[in-house]
């Protein structure tokens, strides 16, 4: 009961803290960052440090809000994503995805988060920075073949986020050598394609991996599944990392995050 | 004596806390998430902060119950295993098995437990996401093969737990040389079938491992000899990880974890 | 509102902490040790202590104007350069990057920071000794491949530190066939130039790997593209290990280095 | 001087500890544990919690008192050893070597220490389970081999613990052929059976090793030689890992131990 | 000037240290120590707890003073050397190298110094214990190259210590071919023997390393390209591991380590 009471007083805060998002970014905006290339994305998961929690809820309602300030003053030139790892992943407790035109944007929001009251107790654990790109292989694919990567437009609840490192040999073999096999693993994933919601950034450079592979799903068995046949194509061999780690968790909106993190 | 007065101080505490058991599970439930395909199984091992040792005892007592409460709460939907893996695994203190339909209530019950005021001092070390499914393999075996293949209904009191990761060639393998593999894989196993209870689970993308193999035995030294064989069939030249790590510890109840705790 | 106020008073402070640059090096001996054969480069990152975060502004900031002294007084030998790594890397918040004559002078620049307050809050966690020497290799390469060989004289705001471990194989190749694996290297990196500056370190025992491979940029997708190209010549394949960490960040002077912590 | 008084002071205390030894584990009893096969075979290593050492050392005594009767109640059922890695070792402090008929006793016993107050300043970072078994190869050698296998009855202070895996080749070997090479091991390590002690667990399945082997020895330099003959020998190929880590220590009894923590 | 006066009553109680020096160990013990076959090597490498640099530093200095104490007491035994690698090495902040005739004794030392004060604040992070032995190879060489193997006698600043650890095939090598690779690496590396003294330590069995590579010089330049050096013959083929990690520092007498710290 006492548990109970602490809800209701905790769904007000939280009903507070709704009406807080002062500075909605343009849905257009948003859509565009999500959905062209030339777009950088960086991947950032955080440790939340144990003493972090046990400090009082209404210091720590307190801080919530103020690092929902940040994140939605940011969200003028940025699109903010916010997940779940804990209690599906062992390697971080928050995931935040963050698009923008600008490498220098995504690190002044995260400073500026780190700056804030409850980011000082966050840890930095993973880091990935990643560009979209037009599709290097799909030019040369079938129109048949082209119309049938449409994935899913709503998904959810669940993401997956592996990054991925190619052994030299693949990046030294030729151009159409390359596409043929990147044609097999599209036609291996192609039964996936309306459960599981696939986006690729490039990263070679910009941190230790070549890859980041983000998946979202309803149905994690098919994600299974879909990785089990892309284990199964040729150009698997040339995957001298692929995952380690592999960030599991789920999407939850900057308000359903804070709420999880408020009790 | 100081000590034996607060055993049975200890003792009583238990003894209340054995009556809070307020939402029995349904036990045919149970039965069904623990042998039916489709289910998830997440494997969370957990660190126990060393300053919550050092917390008075009575507080301890009244977090386990809180904590209790917790479990208890999510066993109606999920089926929770309780381990202790300290003293017998360097990697983590305890072990928890959740069975259940959907992973996101695996993920709800592990964020209640680490919001609770024990599971602050929690930090979570190995979490592993796997799936039942039907065999791959089995169908293609002869019906002797298929009846031998009964194991132990009761065992324990050891638990082991292995992760494994196949090779890249491993997946590249014709389906009928894998099975032809996995049936001597199963035939070098098959002596120690009375005494070693076998779980698997598939989890290629859910983590960052391929298999999450559960172990349950009365004989540590059967299960020994079981690895062993298994090491000398074909199909072993395919781990590229096997363990690393290996949890071993024993089954105890959730009452029996908190004994141990209290003290 | 409270933020703003902050923001004023910092900004004050920071005019103040302006003003105390008091010891100017000679930017004709930083010159000469950015552009020199025979010259010591130490990269040092450092994590700041979370503690330190949560301390008092005010003391933060006497303790951030006591650090800057230190890095003053030492730049009248020693060229300093200060990075921001802090979201855009996981491995460490700042990076440090020391020209000098003797590497005596960098390690007493590195104590006297660590023994600083705020020094005591800064734990090393990548730290790289390299030495700059004349090109082994362009001295063979035709006038026109070493007139294309000018990079851009102005860039940032980006910076990349990769270090890169070359295999037991390269080495015992002789100098002719490691020279024209480099040439193709070179050729391979050319059309990069202009927009990414490239400086190298040779660090063969004197850390862990055989060259410090320093980047500047505006365009963190050409130096993508650069990285991206030097994988698929043939000299790549005999990187044991590059990056591992990559330190990406950006370029920031003392003082807004300074800025951004003080906040 | 102030040293010397404490040095008496704790003497006396020394004294006072050494009379609690209430119940002495049974000379035969020990001397089956530690000769038979059958026998698990548990190494526990311990990091002290650094602020231990700070905390006043009467109560450290105190502690270490209580400590010690949890060792010696568990000596009624185990052979429990003692020794100290720290200053040879940067792995571990304290190493404890138990042997039991039942891998739960050793658990038991660990959980004491850990909850006893010295305890919960402990870290178990390397933990092995192994188990005896009846030499494998030594059947098939000759007499006077056999005969030579005598090694010294008494030894130490040093003590070294090595960890083995082999690679997945060495057991997909015929019998015959692992016979050949254990028996070119053995000849190999035949001169140095006077000055080194050897043991040898089994543990493939019951942590990540296949087998612990350990040593006793007054002279370093012959384990030294020792080991370096065995890398000489073919079946040394077959180690995929030996060491990391390596525990290098010295045997000291339980008041031993206590004589040197209570500093 | 706050600064300065420090300073002033920091070189006072510098000076008096600089008296406690009580027990000098005779010259000529050290001498052999160091120069003798048959003398036991251990490098231990700590870490500075940062929260020591915060304390008081009339403290500091107060447990500093009782440090040395302890390793003056030592130096009767044994013959300690001390190094600073904090700034130029991330490994750890100081090394110590103790030569004995018996390990125990070196233990005992790191004992006591671990007992002390100060001690409590270290954390050991690098231990490596060698063996001094007559050399292997050099006996076969010819009498000019044997002549040419005289290494400075006076060096320093600079300190460099690398692990290696050899491969499988080298130890099953014939002895004379593994001699003839060790003559074209004693080749290999004469120009550089009168810039770098070099001192050699066999540690298989001792810790996780074959050898302990020990240098010193005044020309950071000339080390790397004595590696470089090494790096180009046959043998380095079978260096699994060499480095890993490189500690790289300055040789500092105890009364100068001392004055770094008590800042």
């Amino acid at each position: 009961m006492t548990n109970r009471l602490r809800g209701i007083g905790l769904a007000c805060a939280m009903f507070v803290l709704g009406c807080l998002a002062a500075f909605p970014a343009s849905a257009a905006d948003r859509e565009k960052l999500l959905s062209e290339p030339g777009v950088y994305g960086t991947f950032a998961a955080f440790r939340i440090d144990p003493e972090w929690g046990r400090l009082e809820q209404s210091l720590r309602i307190s801080q919530l809000t103020a690092m929902k300030g940040v994140v939605e003053q940011h969200r003028e030139k940025l699109a903010i994503d916010t997940y779940l790892l804990r209690g599906l992943s062992d390697h971080a407790d928050v995931l935040l995805r963050v698009h923008g035109t600008e490498l220098k944007d995504a690190q002044q929001f995260l400073l500026d988060l780190q700056n804030s009251a409850f980011g000082k107790y966050l840890t930095s654990v993973v880091l990935f920075n990643g560009l979209t790109k037009k599709p290097n292989y799909v030019p040369g694919f079938s129109d048949q073949l082209k119309a049938d990567l449409k994935g899913p437009s709503e998904t959810g609840p669940y993401v997956m986020v592996m990054p991925i490192r190619k052994d030299a040999e693949w990046w030294s073999l030729p151009q159409a050598q390359r596409a043929a096999m990147m044609q097999e693993h599209t036609e291996a994933a192609l039964p996936y394609q309306k459960d599981v919601k696939r986006k690729l950034y490039h990263s070679t450079g910009l941190d230790d991996v070549d890859f980041i592979t983000y998946f979202e799903t309803a149905k994690p068995e098919a994600f299974h599944a879909l990785i089990l046949a892309l284990n199964k194509v040729q150009e698997a061999k040339h995957n001298r990392r692929m995952g380690h780690p592999t960030l599991v968790g789920t999407v939850r909106s900057l308000d359903q995050l804070i709420e999880v993190l408020a009790q």
